[in-house]
Formats: C-alpha cells, structure tokens, sequence
C-alpha cells in the first residue's frame, strides 16, 4: 500500500545511543520531523520523539528492493550498530462507484463512508430481487450462484486494483472481510478470469457459474483473494440480499486487509486495511403525477364491461393494459389491493419492484408468478403473529407527489397509508411489518391517516391526487359530502327535486328524498368530520394551503360497525393516467339529460387541463365496495430525481 | 384552541347565492381573503374559493358566547338566508419543558419535535431505573405505580394548560394519546389535586398512589382528561421505560385531542390535536479523566495485602472506598468486569446507573442488590441465544476522553470495546445485544477494537487513558512489548545482565536469561503486531498523534490457543484517580536497589504531572490472569457537558 510508515526510532535504538543517521535507496522517501535541524556531520540528535515517517514514490519491482538503514552513535564517531528496513511498496486499493456516476473510480478517498445529498458521496447497492430466468423462477438473491451474464448488471462492480511485484513477500496476503450481520445483506463474486478469456464462456451455464465463484457470504465473512503482480485489477460482484429495515439501516462494509506472517502459528496480522460503505437502495413508490408506463386490470366473469371502457381509455391514451386472467385471479377483482409497484435505482442499473401484500387473496401468486422476472423485482413482507386485516391491502397504501413543508423538501413525495385513531382503544391498522418495512426506506417518509372509519379502510376511498399545471404542480382530491350536498340542494333549488339519484337502477332516488333523509345527512356529517380530520393532516404533513384541495361532491352511507362506504360510485376513486381520469360512473341526478356529478366533477377538472372519462364499475366494482381504482393498478416511470441526491 | 377556523363558504351556501355578508360580535376576528374590494354596499361577490378565515382575541366566558352569521344573496337586494356560526374559544396547549432549562414554559412552538445540538431543542426523559425503595427493591419503572413523591422528581413533568368557560360545550371532551410501541417506552401519571391540597399527603402510602394515577401506559392508549374551567394547569408526570436499543430510537410522542362529539353512536373526531415530542436521555459513560467520587473492589480470603495498599491509595487521595465483601462477592473479586458506571442526565434531574453484564458471575447480585438505589439506576442486558464470553466482562468496555476527529467533535468520548478479528473465521465476540445497546445510545460513538488475541480478551489488558496538562488533556497509554525489550537491553549493556525479573519469587529470571529466550521474543513480536493493530485504529478513529501515546514496557507470554496475557504484572492495567495512579507492581530487574520497571514508568508518568503507586496484586490478582484495574471499579461525576447540545 502507499500509505506512510512511521518508525519511532527510540525503540529499536541500541542502549546509549545518541545520534543516528539515515541512509535509502533512491525510491523512498523519508522525514525526520525533529526540531532541531540536522549537525553538520549529517548525524541528528536521538530523542524519545524521533519518529521517522517513510513512504516510496514507486511501486517496487521485486520483493524488498528498497531499503533504508539507520545508523546509530554513541558519540559522533563511534557507531554502534545499524538498523535497517527491507522495504517492497505495493499499492492496493479496494475501489467502488463512490461518486455515483456508474463508474469505478480509483480509490475515491471518501468511499470508506456514505453521505446523503446533492454534494454526498458514497457507493450504491441493489437487492438483486428480480430473476433472471422466466421458467421456474425465484429471487436471484435466493441463491448464492451466478446464474447468467445478465444477472451481473444487477449487481455493483468492486474492483481491487494492485500494482506491484511479481509476488508479494513470502507469507504475506490479502483478504476480503465482512461483518456477521453484513453477511446476512451482501454476498461478493468474483471473476475469474481476465476479460479475454470470458467472451467464449456466456454460452454455458455449468462454466459459467464457476466463473464467478462467491467470496463472501452467510458463511464465508473472510476469504483470501489472490494477489496478482504488476498494475493489475481483479472485478469483484456486489449483491444486495436485503432492503432496509427495522433492524437494517442499509449501509454494509467490505474490508481488504493485507495480511503479515507471524512466527510460530499465531494468526496473521492485519497491516493494512482498505473499506468501502455500500447503501442499499431503498424501495420507492411513485405518485399519479409520474408518468403510466402499463395498466393492469383482471377479467371476471362478470366485467366484461368494466374492461371494454377501462381498455379504451388505457389504450386510447397510449399505455399498455394487461389483463390478469380468471385462472391467475381466481375472482379477485383487487388489483389495486395485491401488490403496489415501485422501483429501485442505482447509478449502474433500475428497475421495477412489486410490493407484494399480505393480504394474500385470491390474486396472492399474481406478484410473484406474473411480475417477477428479468429487470422485474419481488418484496413482500409476511405479518407473522399480527392479524392482517383489510387495512394491509394496498388501497390503503399511495404516495404524494414531491412536496415541501415548512423548508423540508421530499422531492420524491411521501407514503400515505391509513390506520386506527390513537383514540380509539381497538381499531383496525395496517400490519406492523409493513410499516416498518415503509418506514425503512427513509426516501419518502410516511404519513399514517385515519381510514379506519371506512368498512374497507382504505386511503384510496377518500382522496387521491391528480396533475396541475400550476400551483404545486398537483391538486390533492378529497371526497367531500359537504360538496354533494350542496350540489344536491342547488339542483333541488333549481328545480330538480324529482331527478333521480340511481335513475333506472333498483335504488333510484330523487333528490327530494334524498335530501329529506336526516339519517343520511346525519351520516355524512360524522364521514365529513372523518375527512377533515385526514384533510388536517394532509394539509399540515403536505404544506398544502386550501387552494391545493378540491373537494369532489360524494357521499358515503354507514353500513356495519358504524363504518362508512360510498353512497354512489366514489368518484374520488379513480384511475389517473396523465391527463386523463377514469372516474367510476357516479349515476348521479340528470339535468338536462347530463348527470350532475358528472358535469360538476368535469367542472373541477376540465380548468386544471384534465379530461375525464366515466367507467360503469357500479354492479362489478362499486357493490362490491371498491371501484376503479381499487380494481386497477398503474406501473409508472421512475422519478428523474435520485433518491441519493435527497438531503436526509 | 386558539387556532384559526377556515370556513369555506361555497360549500354552505344556498343555490343560487351570487354576494355575502358578515357580521360578528366583538371578540370574533374575520379575514375575507377574496381578490376583490367589497362592494360599497358591505357585500361581496362569492367565489368558490371564497373562505372566511376565523379567529378570536380572547377566550370565551360561557359556551357559545360568540358569533358569526353570514347572510347569503341572490341578487343585492334579495335575502337568500343566514348561516349562523356559534363560537366558542378555548385556549388549550400541551406543555413540556422544550427549551431544556429545567422549566415547563408555555406552547413553545417546537414542542412537537427534537433537535439536537446548543440551539436545539425538545424535550427530555429518564429511564426510571432507580429505586425509591431500598428495602424489598425494584427498579421504580418496574410498578404503574408512583409510590413516593421523590420519584416524580426521576419523571418530566408535562402541563396541560386551558383557559375558556367553565365546561367545554356539550359532549366535547379532552384525550391524551399515545401510540402502541410508545406505550412500551413512557407512562404518564396526572396529579389529581390542585398544588394545595397535597400537601398534607406525603405520609400515607395508599393515599399517595391514588393521587397520582396511571393516564397512559402499555394497557391504555388513550385516556380522557378532565377540563377545568377558567386559567387552569393539570400536571403530568412522563416515566421513561426503555433505553434507546435497536429496536427503539429513543423518541416518544404525546398527543392532545380536543374530541368532538358525533350524531348517533358514530366516534367522536378530534377537531385540534396537539402534540410534544421526548427524547429518552442515553446511558453515558465516563472516561478515567472525569473526577471519581467513590472505588470499589472486593474482599476476598486472600487479598488482604492488596486490599491494605489500594485502601491507602484511595482514601489517601480523598475519595470514597466501597468494599464489597465475600458473602456477597462470593470470591468474585473481577469488579471492573461485573459491570460499568454510567449516568443519565436531563435539565430536571440526572443520577449514576449501573449497566449490569451479562457475564454473571459470582458477584452478579452485586449491581442490582447493592448499588440499584434511591437515585442510583440500574439496566443490563441478557444474552438470550448467544454464548456469553469473556468479551462481555467489562474490563472489555471503556471509554477515551473527549476527542475531535477530523474537524467532528466528541465532547462525550468514544465507547471502546474488544472484539475479535474479522480475518478470523471463528472468535469470541461481545454479546450482540450489548453491543446494540452500547450504539444505540449514539452520543459516545463506539469503536471495536482487536482483543481477541488476549486469554482473558479485555482491551483494558493492553490500553488505559490518564489525564495530562498538555495537548488533548490525556495521554493513551499502550502496552508494548518492544518498549519492554528495549528498556531490558539497554539494561543489559549497561551491566545488569544478571539483575532478576520476578527477583526473589518461584519464576525470577535474569535479563541475560529472558533476552535470550527465542520463543518469547517471538511471542511478543506476535502481541505486538497485534497492539500495533489496535494502536492504528486508536490513532484513527480518536484522532492521536503519536505525541498523544506513550508505550509501556509491558512484556507478554503466549498461554493457551495461541492467545496472549501479561508475562509481569501488567502496568497499563491500573486504576486512574485525578492525578494518581495506582498501578499493578511488575517486580521488575532492581537497578541501585530500585526496580527498573517502576523507574521507566514514573519516568514516563512524572513530567504529566501524575504520581505513581504501585500496588502488589502478584498473587491476589495478576497469577488469576488480572490485575489492579480488572479488580476495582470506579465511579465518576459525570460530563458538564450535556448530551443533548451534541451536534448529531
């Protein structure tokens, strides 16, 4: 290594001595930081402090091809004896991408340590949770082999750099280190053989994983590597085996040390230690403002229609729809409930992740038979002994587009999930395991709303958020029955008392009756107190200011345990696909042969520059207390910013 | 609340409505934000943003005593209808001591959250781990009770403060909230009776835990509180449980919700929350260079000689000597190794706690029975599925001086503890939950050193810190082999070959005989790589020059499995008490009658201003492989500075 050696010269000293004298070869350099300067006879006094600091400005060519020796006097002309240091120089340097720009650096002096920010520093590491093969699947990290070329993108790029002699001096060797508990979230492979050798290999896959043997792992926290003489670079793997946690922070450390002989059979001695800090990426959702690159819906017996006006608008607007078929779905309608998708990023490579929920459906292997894949990840995390109750299906789970709060930025948003009041004694939540998982990921930190009034529980029952050209760039929607109200009693002032809510279906209603039902209107004043309780939070956790907050006319009706659902089709429960909405079909009073919902909802959208498209999801979806959304899922870009660059 | 009210008035506005007006009585304060100037009439245009922002200048004297109506118009002239506003304030704010001056101000505004550092803020708790008990003891956290006055002083106190009418308008009510995993880290009691009427209670038992009860903890959540009218001020007293730990940052939540009544049976909404923030103070260690305040060591049937000398060094030097006798040691005489001095320390109060090891040895009744006090805390750490090892004894957990590095301050210190090579597939290690313990407290920053190579394994076997005058105010003292052999050679030349190592006991040795045994210098270049390793890492991560350490002739022998203990008694190993030392006797080579060993190190320890005492622990101690400091303990008055004004 070319690290400086520091030599206290009193300690190898001869008794009485009290001058000494230094002599080297012409590769290294040597102070002698003493105060007085040196006597004109080239000699210096010995002193307890006399510390000689020696580094070589070459690597050697062989093993101890330097040297230097320092004499020792009593008085100025009687020596008594000479010291001398058989010096080989090596330098070794364990490199990663520490600056972030997908390239391995040479010794980057800050890659010992890791730093958030724009100006922060500090190599990146993947969960390697997608899998390369499509046929008999699984987690790449599953297993501790390389499997195929392709699998080593998803991987960070180490590099040990050496130069050098030929050898090093005998006995001496360098070895990687891990923690026990790193071992637990990395494994290290190493390649084998030089470039040139490889591009014959790809072909094969039994040669192929011999080619890049692991070298640290669960079981293996040290190993040697071997060291090969000249300027020369071995290529190390990196894999990531875990995501953050409640009991992992992210950052993991690799050691090189250069390890010494010792006499006898005593364990080598470190004497030189090289490290390096890797994060592992966190897990990011990505809010309705980003852009759709594929829309998934399910096909049940009983939606043909719902899929026919859903395909439309998907396909109409330039997006890919998938359709997850009856034998995969079994009748599980919730697509929205099953998995939430998000991404993970890294200098050197991205890509999409599902979160697959505990809720565990009847959809339960669509996460991990259907989306797995190449470039296609897989996390879930199983509720052991907590109860998993409707609040852990993914409605309940969204995130804000990028905010700032009171100076705080969070340029990729935050998580939105809904929980019981802290004031009521019992209440459902959203499983433990997944909070903290959320929470972990520290990018988009959380925000707990209160949803459990809902029988469902879910956010996406009450709000969502949808683009604006100005502003924030987003407005947040909330369902509001104060807003359907007063639409309802303007009509009825106007003269359409008669129009019916529900017209043509088993549950018409005109208006007059409508407004007449106080146990209704009781109802809603309690779901508004609910709303705007969240609308509180939201506004406060956001920064958002009244004018960021459109209030969308609905109304939700109390069914069991005092727990509301919507009345009519839950507008607020939509599908956002850029500009355009999907907006579950609300059947609301018409006026002039238009619906009044419609017309109001388009009133509030049309001026942000949106275009909305009405879905019948009223017998498949919203009597099954869900709609559009809940039966949709949205797999979008990632954002432009890096998660690295956020100043936490 | 005396926040303000936004009133959107679109939404409660009749069909039709085109102007508005406002009205109020005398304390009602209202902004009309529109765009444009009112009409000269008094009214205005009414705009869907249109929203009256509400507030008070005083607080109400009866409910509803104030209001606000807005007439709504169709066209200037025509009255469409009133909406009237009935208003009623209170003021209400949850307080706590955020500013850290030991006093609860009133609604500061950052209440709600904590940041560290000299112009930080938020508020603070102790661990209650003392106990007001000293007869049938336990620690005070242990019991949902409050049993004596003395231990609310151990608690933060916490102000509810309100000022309105008399009752809150019907059905309204206060609740205190907390979340579940805070209820594993807080209690909160309330004083029932107003400040007069305590003071006859003190005396009597049962009378006292009445006026003192349980609002919140694990088994309640959330608790209404009582609302008395006019200026009023409960008080609550906030109990910590837990240490910070892996699995618990260290900060807990309290909310106040002013709950609003719902029609039916539906729950009440809160419609104001307000929320402080604690942080759990952590347990600090304290460095030889803290003044001592009291010594223990232990009686044991054959100590008597060593007890005799340390007895005069300790009360010679002005300080308190605990002597732990054998029925309770019961000839455990390790007193470093069964646990370590700390203390805990907020504005209101701060008292020593004892961390008990897991090493639980004979004297492992000794933290919790005799030291566990009033005032006098105590926490410890079980190993549940881990081998306890020699590593877990104390001796292997100490703490440097306050130190800069690179330009990051750690005015506390730094933790230093002895585990094994990382190079090394199998070795001992300290328990992972003491570890985990140790970094979670976060101010004093740990750093693992190499002491693996050690039969007994401690880091106090090679390394100590003493105060100095000069430079970082102390000195590293490090044990070093080839110091040894260079204060015996140089002996040798000068004629004393033939003085003894040992003289006079069953192993005495000349300097002839002991310079010329191969095998022990080979053991002892061994142990000094493995303290140079150590030395590298001390340099590194305390930011030492080599001026900052002085090496200690200190000669080793290989025992069992390759691993080393002291050859003579081993002087770094010694009890640090202001500037004396009391160190182990090393019965060194006698130069002009005086023993060298002892010369070298006063040689050494004299010019800092630090007096040498050496103390024969040869049979009692250091033939058991231990020496003065394994055998004593010392406890320390803690830091001036306050851990909450570190820059985290």
């Amino acid at each position: 290594m070319m690290s400086r050696l520091c030599q206290t010269l009193w300690l190898c000293a001869p008794a009485r001595a009290k001058y000494f004298a230094v002599q080297y070869t012409p590769n290294v350099r040597c102070k002698v930081p003493t105060t007085e300067a040196p006597q004109s006879d080239g000699l210096q006094r010995l002193l307890p402090i006399s510390v000689l600091t020696i580094s070589m400005n070459k690597v050697s060519e062989g093993v101890n091809d330097n040297k230097l020796s320092i004499a020792y006097y009593r008085e100025k002309t009687e020596e008594l004896g000479k010291a001398v240091l058989h010096l080989t120089a090596v330098e070794i340097s364990l490199d990663v991408d520490a600056d972030r720009d997908g390239v391995v650096e040479k010794n980057n002096p800050n890659k010992g340590s890791w730093k958030w920010g724009p100006s922060g520093h500090g190599a990146i590491l993947l969960v390697n949770c997608d899998s390369e093969s499509t046929y008999m699947k699984k987690v790449d990290s599953s297993t501790d082999k390389v499997t195929k070329v392709s699998d080593l993108l998803d991987m960070s790029r180490m590099v040990l750099r050496t130069n050098g002699p030929a050898e090093l001096p005998q006995g001496y060797k360098l070895a990687l280190q891990i923690s026990q508990s790193d071992g637990e979230s990395i494994r290290v492979f190493k390649k084998r053989k030089p470039e040139g050798a490889m591009k014959s290999l790809h072909k094969i896959f039994s040669m192929f994983v011999k080619e890049f043997p692991l070298v640290l792992g669960n079981d293996v926290l040290s190993q040697e590597v071997p060291y090969v003489g000249g300027s020369n670079e071995v290529d190390f793997f990196v894999e990531g085996l875990r995501f953050p946690d409640k009991d992992f922070g992210g950052l993991v450390t690799i050691n090189l040390s250069l390890l010494e002989p010792s006499a006898q059979d005593f364990p080598e001695t470190p004497i030189f230690t090289d490290k390096v800090v890797f994060r592992v990426a966190p897990w990011i959702m990505t809010p309705n403002t980003l852009k759709p690159v594929e829309v998934f819906v399910c096909s049940t017996s009983d939606n043909n229609k719902f899929l026919k006006e859903i395909k439309a608008l998907v396909e109409g607007s330039g997006y890919k729809l998938n359709i997850c078929k009856e034998y995969m779905n079994r009748g599980d309608r919730w697509m929205q409930d099953e998995l939430e998708f998000g991404y993970i990023d890294a200098p050197h490579q991205h890509f999409p992740v599902v979160l697959d929920s505990p809720r565990d459906g009847k959809l339960q292997n669509f996460p991990y038979e259907v989306l797995l894949g190449p470039d296609f990840g897989y996390v879930t995390r199983m509720a052991s002994d907590e109860k998993v109750t409707s609040l852990d299906s993914f409605g309940n789970l969204e995130v804000s587009p990028p905010v700032t709060v009171n100076g705080r930025a969070y340029p990729l948003g935050r998580i939105i999930i809904g929980v019981a009041f802290p004031t009521t004694s019992q209440g459902r939540n959203m499983t433990k395991v997944v909070q903290d998982f959320l929470w972990a990921q520290k990018v988009q930190q959380p925000i707990a709303l209160y949803s459990d009034w809902l029988v469902v529980g879910h956010v996406d029952e009450f709000m969502t958020f949808v683009p604006a050209p100005d502003r924030k760039g987003f407005r947040l929607l909330l369902a509001s029955p104060d807003a359907g109200y007063k639409l309802f009693h303007r009509l009825q002032n106007e003269g359409y008392g008669k129009a019916k809510q529900f017209d043509g279906k088993k549950h018409e209603i005109t208006l007059d009756e409508l407004l007449s039902d106080k146990a209704l209107r009781a109802e809603n004043l309690y779901v508004q107190n609910c709303i705007d309780w969240n609308r509180d939070v939201l506004k406060r956790e956001l920064g958002l200011d009244d004018e960021d907050i459109i209030d969308l006319p609905i109304l939700f009706k109390i069914l069991e345990d005092n727990r509301a659902a919507a009345y009519y089709p839950d507008m607020v429960n939509m599908i956002v696909l850029g500009n355009k909405l999907g907006i579950p079909k609300p059947f609301g009073p018409k006026v002039n042969g238009r619906c009044a919902l419609e017309a109001e909802m388009c009133s509030l959208m049309v001026p942000l520059g949106l275009s909305c498209t009405f879905i019948d999801d009223f017998a498949s979806y919203h009597k099954l207390l869900g709609e559009v959304h809940c039966g949709s899922n949205v797999r979008r870009e990632p954002f432009k910013t890096k998660w690295w660059s956020l100043e936490l």
